[in-house]
């Protein structure tokens, strides 16, 4: 197994279908990645472990889910200087407006990066994780610069049945 | 100087103007206490320290402003199973609307408990410590009801000059 | 049947759902409780005179649901110093944001402590009943922390198949 | 001192500078009045009696203003059946969303009639009154229509400068 | 076919489903009323047509139920001083938020009555109406009153199966 | 004086702080106007009067202001086909999100075009006017897109001195 | 193919829904218009190169529905002069308030004209493209304007079984 | 001069107030920077050369500021793949919640980081990009450490005068 350059976590596991669109990409661009169930408020030491152990084994970003208030992302901020993408999770009553708040709004000193609620967000956490990493690989930026051509593409080749 | 019974964290020295209401209210009911500023985000292993200390010495309640994303009450309540009691901070932009999504939609499993936002929810937290502390005691119950009948007063004797 | 230690209301038969979170974990603790449906608005005597005899036998804490113009949980700790713990029921049109803003922004001078909305608050108030309860009752707090750590440990096992 | 027509009830001295244009509204119409300060949370048993008493003399109308978790209009009309306008109060962190969420919001089965946040709401909510005690004064419709047209002529002979 | 004490007027035909608990109280207390579609927007001068009828034939109160920009009430109060209620019917994005603050933050001057928004906000709209006529008619009054108590009794004698 | 080509209305002469910035592009355009004021509910009958004058003397669109339960430009647009654009005005409470939501959540049928809250929108309202008038008058649309210009310019030599 | 005189611009085919209201209109006033899927972020260059073309062939208007971040409409009012109506479309988690903020908060400047969050707006800008052809089209003004009058009359028939 | 390694944009010179704390972070840390104001809307081609010229001078990351309907950072990162920082600035009428809907909610595909409202928002994006910069700069990551604990030990030495 190859050493990991992500670190994915999540604050549960019913978080995993939004985050499977962060893993997606991913795995389709081969980043190696280590994914994993943690809790800011549940397993708090647990937490820290791992994001030291993470650190150490030099991973180049995490990039952590959550939902409600959602301290995860903020509290891995809190023990590296690796950077960490927060992923607000859609909830079932205030529809993850609590969660984009509780990740978006860190005081001055720490920084999370924030992406947008639900899939969409994971999915560009991914893809900003990729941007960072082809800043120091040109084999990873021509890549990437492949799939923005290619979704271009995509969209450009849409016939509207009017 | 007596044993603490309370204690009191805010996350910065600028949300002390609010929390000066909570502790007033201790201060007056003469409550033992400690208060410090410490940040879930900035000072994480600290604060972690400051909460086993406390629940070593036998504090029957946390109270914890904090504002925007405000981890704060959360972390403490993930370290210990003393009562936590949360109060969201106004802040500039969202009013404090960011800071109470983040400290009342906790996940279940870890509890906090939320007040308002601002000095109302401060002075609260420390009154529905006292409510709890005097539980087990009968001599501070009395004060409770005597504070709730001096207020109940105060507002009937107000004439509306209409 | 024992004594009751915990008052559990809710305004409205539906919110019986919800409030099965609550009821569970009194359950599982073995604390011995009453429930009962009544309304601020649609009972307000009858609520006043449950409060009032509750209070009388002794119990220990209050946890209330209402939905909307959420007015019960306010109105029950207007009538007693016992802590009073508010859980604000999902609503259909404001997803509980109605609930929650009615319940948790108490005026200074009666708190009320509050916690999520739906299903994660219901479960949460009733272990902040048990930390509160654990105060004075060794014996409850050692399985306070067995249910953390057992909890921990439930989310440190999952797998995750990315 | 004529008996009188309306009761005017707010939560906290602090809201009597918005309840004046209420209040200001019943003296030029030179409707009789009552105005208190009674807070649901903080003087329930107070207010019960206020609210029963005024029934029983007679008053043909209630007229409540309050801020934040505003249980006062609900609770007055959890008393009686005799018509409630409730006004909410412009609070400082999320300038009266909660009170007016607090009001209007009301369960099936008692009805508050809400208006506008703040002096707008409170002008309106007395207006409200001369419009339903109008119903059976030919003397007091005839003013309020007069009102009507004199409000009209105002706006109508503004030159706007441009 | 008696003459009609209320009249009811709804935006939209879709907005019927919820109106029906309006016209159901209505009906139950046999209050003779008439129901029609007419729009502020599309209907403007058959609108304004029917309400001056209205007033003509003497209805004491119309209750307007409307979505989105929702401004019927409004502009039917813009045309009588008999009173107006007006219920926000629940719109698909923004779940009649948007319907509430159309209806509820009118200008002071011209008042409409509040409810809350959907089926409780119409039920409680008809319920107002009965107050305000029951304040001229003992019969109804009384008819009001036992309505309560049959409302309380019913949630008295809920058993909460825990 | 010349042929009026656009009618700017607004709610309350309070609005003319706002509405001064589409005065001050009309003007600036040297596009023959009518200001007044004119309530959607004070003055409902005027209103109608003047949208038709209007529409009679060929006005190519109304530019119309209100706050809160802001009818006015959607009464406008129920009473002509000419294209009617709508300035949501900054409010006391809610800061012009009720205006907004009242303006832009025209039901299907009636068309108001809507602009940002505050003096932002009012400017563009009326710079929409003019595109709108510029479709027919190639000199107008010169001077439109010579403003543009030099508007880029404006901003493109601006030195951040960081 | 006769020459177009709307261009109807969409973020992302799933959108095509909502514009389908739009493109009604159209049709059933047999307006010759352009439907495409372009976005501003995935496809920026093809947007402009689109946009330009547009106008160079001489459409009157664009009409551009987005969701989310929504920068369709203010982009492409960006690059051109031509009145631009921007649709929000409904998300999956704010339900279209982030599309409607992204579209109507436009900076003073570039002009973008909003409607209401989905069908009814997509139906809605349809309608206010009309007007603004009908301005320089007697015969289509006369279509409009019996449009109107057959909306109003499908109104009145309506009866309520009530 | 030094090559730039951090573009940082501002959409109108009434932000510069809030990117201060931006630029105050890069200054401390010497890392080199171009900050530009450039409009998204007002001037689309300007801002299309720049993020073009930053790409090929070799920026690591562009840090963009704006407000209301904030496409600034969206569009910058539809023509680059270098990471892209999104500031959300306060707007007068609703506080930057427009400012950070507007930037957070991406569509899928193409990635904004996004920070808080406001000052510590400006002042987070910095460190996040020194973060992102200390992945290939041990000397930096040095820097940003002892940023951190020096930080962190301002906290812990605060004490607070209860």
């Amino acid at each position: 197994m190859k050493k990991p350059e992500v670190a994915l976590v999540m604050g549960s596991i019913s978080d995993l279908d939004t985050m499977q669109d962060a893993i997606g990409i991913l795995k389709d661009f081969n980043i190696p990645f280590v994914a994993k169930v943690l809790s800011a408020h549940r397993t708090p030491k647990d937490l820290e472990a791992f994001v030291t152990a993470m650190e150490q084994v030099g991973v180049k970003a995490f990039i952590a889910g959550a939902g409600g208030a959602a301290a995860l992302p903020g509290v891995i901020a809190s023990f590296t200087t690796v950077p960490v993408c927060g992923v607000p999770i859609e909830t079932k009553s205030l529809k993850g407006l609590d969660s984009l708040l509780s990740i978006v709004q860190m005081p001055a000193g720490i920084p999370v990066a924030t992406f947008a609620i639900g899939k969409a967000g994971a999915k560009n956490a991914a893809l900003f994780v990729l941007s960072l990493l082809a800043l120091v690989s040109p084999g990873l930026l021509k890549k990437v610069r492949r799939f923005r051509k290619k979704q271009a593409r995509a969209i450009k080749k849409i016939k509207v049945k009017a």
